[in-house]
């Protein structure tokens, strides 16, 4: 299995012009004549499965696409479908994936233009490419943070991952806050409230696809800098600090799971006064990651991707 | 299996806003700003398989996708691409893929400016999202032919399919001959040289993807007319007309055979002075499609394409 780091590297920039359009093949979106574009696809067996309601997957392919987009601070506007319809789809399965993918596509004020339909007897493999207009005279990049800027992260993180844990584990836990979490991991929720905070105010964005930690990581060796992050302030819905209650093995991981899809940004101190915004540290001249706790004991240092 | 149009009518007209950039989700692109779109997927198992030389499978993917915009007299510019990596994958398949994928980018000149890869234990599943700009104040569409107008193909029509016969039926056929017919279908050539005849003087086109009946029938069907073709006049390679001789019952086949991806398109008299144009038909206010031979006896009569 091909990292996909390794995979842009080996296959991707290797044999291709670079160009200014692709922004080096390293960040969420590509620019071409003032358009942002992003594209991703999700599978069946592996970001989905083939007993999840399929409401749910057409809101999750809509939402992981819209939230590269969003935190570039783009609002999304246009997208193109590619369904490879699997085995497992029936007629039932599309009458209700097809509603709520419309829903969803109303819920952003996205505008669907074309798309290609094809049917194996595999499984479902689902892409959507999305683009909107670049307001600003620059995307924020994820290699413009600068050594004075804070770092802020959007509604709580962990969240999906727990979710995603007590699904796969079969963990027990209070019924509410499990059905709550596993909700979250199914269906993001990116937040296209603050597209014109990190428009007009962040230097450097990302969304937390691959988890805080890897997320961070990409901003601080694009932007030629280091991290310092205090575990304590990391926003934590009730549900997760009820889990990690029970379950404190989990702490950590919720700072390398993935799929919260909320926005990791860096900027100018008073950030946090927007709502559902929350300061968590701030870049440093000293390259990795470190994070302390309130009592600032280093919990974990040096972070590099290679931890995984 | 879910007809594609059938697919169109229920699952993506149906609950979507219809906008004048999706052109009604019933020609070969989509329009935005100025920029035509236009997406397709190759799967293994159906467009290609696993012993297929990757070098082929990487021209298909990039060549049925420029396919649709050049048919609109739109060159093509710039490409994202959805790569799902299925269990057959390895990595001196994804060193010969992307030697020849980069290559026909540069061919083409196409702008490679992003993407998403995933690694999966399926089947591969390739998309590619291509789009450039529309120099011209209208695009060309498959509604738009008119009744004085006369039916023009490019290139030549049925070496993929019969190529494609050839190689699933192992039909025995004269080795050189056969290779050639073979390559036409594993490797579309697309007819890039005619991008600014179709622009600037068709009235309607489309590329031909699945046969030259279904697709003729688009452009009579939306533009309200019937068509009227001899069969003696479609352009056929020495090739074709060698297999034809030996194998006389393929004869229509070539008519309802897709996958050469050449340009079907309508407009005034005197366009097949251009190299590899070839005058085919007229447009008749007649309904169907009437098919004539030489001695203007019918050979095949009011096609709808409920004969699939």
């Amino acid at each position: 299995m091909l990292k996909e780091t390794e995979f842009i590297k080996n296959y991707i920039k290797k044999g291709t012009k670079q160009t200014k359009h692709s922004l080096n093949f390293e960040d969420d979106v590509a620019v071409v004549n003032n358009f942002a574009y992003s594209t991703d696809t999700i599978s069946e067996d592996i970001h989905f499965f083939s007993d999840d309601d399929p409401k749910t997957i057409a809101k999750k392919l809509i939402r992981v696409n819209i939230s590269d987009l969003i935190s570039k601070g783009v609002k999304p506007k246009f997208c193109l479908l590619n369904f490879s319809s699997g085995k497992s789809i029936n007629q039932r399965w599309l009458d209700s994936f097809f509603r709520s993918f419309h829903q969803d596509l109303k819920n952003y004020n996205l505008n669907l233009i074309g798309g290609d339909t094809i049917s194996t007897k595999n499984k479902t493999v689902l892409s959507l490419t999305i683009f909107g207009p670049v307001k600003s005279k620059r995307i924020i990049k994820r290699s413009s943070a600068k050594l004075s800027d804070l770092i802020y992260v959007s509604g709580t993180i962990g969240d999906a991952f727990i979710g995603m844990s007590i699904k796969k584990k079969q963990i027990k836990f209070d019924k509410r806050a499990k059905e709550k979490l596993i909700l979250k991991y199914l269906v993001p929720q990116p937040q296209t409230n603050l597209i014109n905070l990190i428009r007009n105010k962040a230097n450097a964005s990302t969304d937390i696809s691959d988890g805080l930690l890897n997320d961070l990581n990409n901003i601080c060796t694009m932007s030629k800098l280091g991290a310092e992050i205090q575990f304590s302030s990391i926003p934590k819905s009730n549900e997760v600090i009820k889990f990690l209650n029970s379950y404190k093995r989990y702490e950590k991981s919720i700072l390398i799971g993935g799929d919260d899809y909320q926005i990791l940004f860096t900027g100018p101190k008073g950030l946090d006064k927007h709502k559902n915004v929350t300061k968590i540290g701030r870049m440093t001249r000293k390259k990795g990651i470190k994070i302390i706790d309130k009592n600032f004991n280093t919990l974990l240092g040096g972070f590099t991707h290679s931890l995984y």
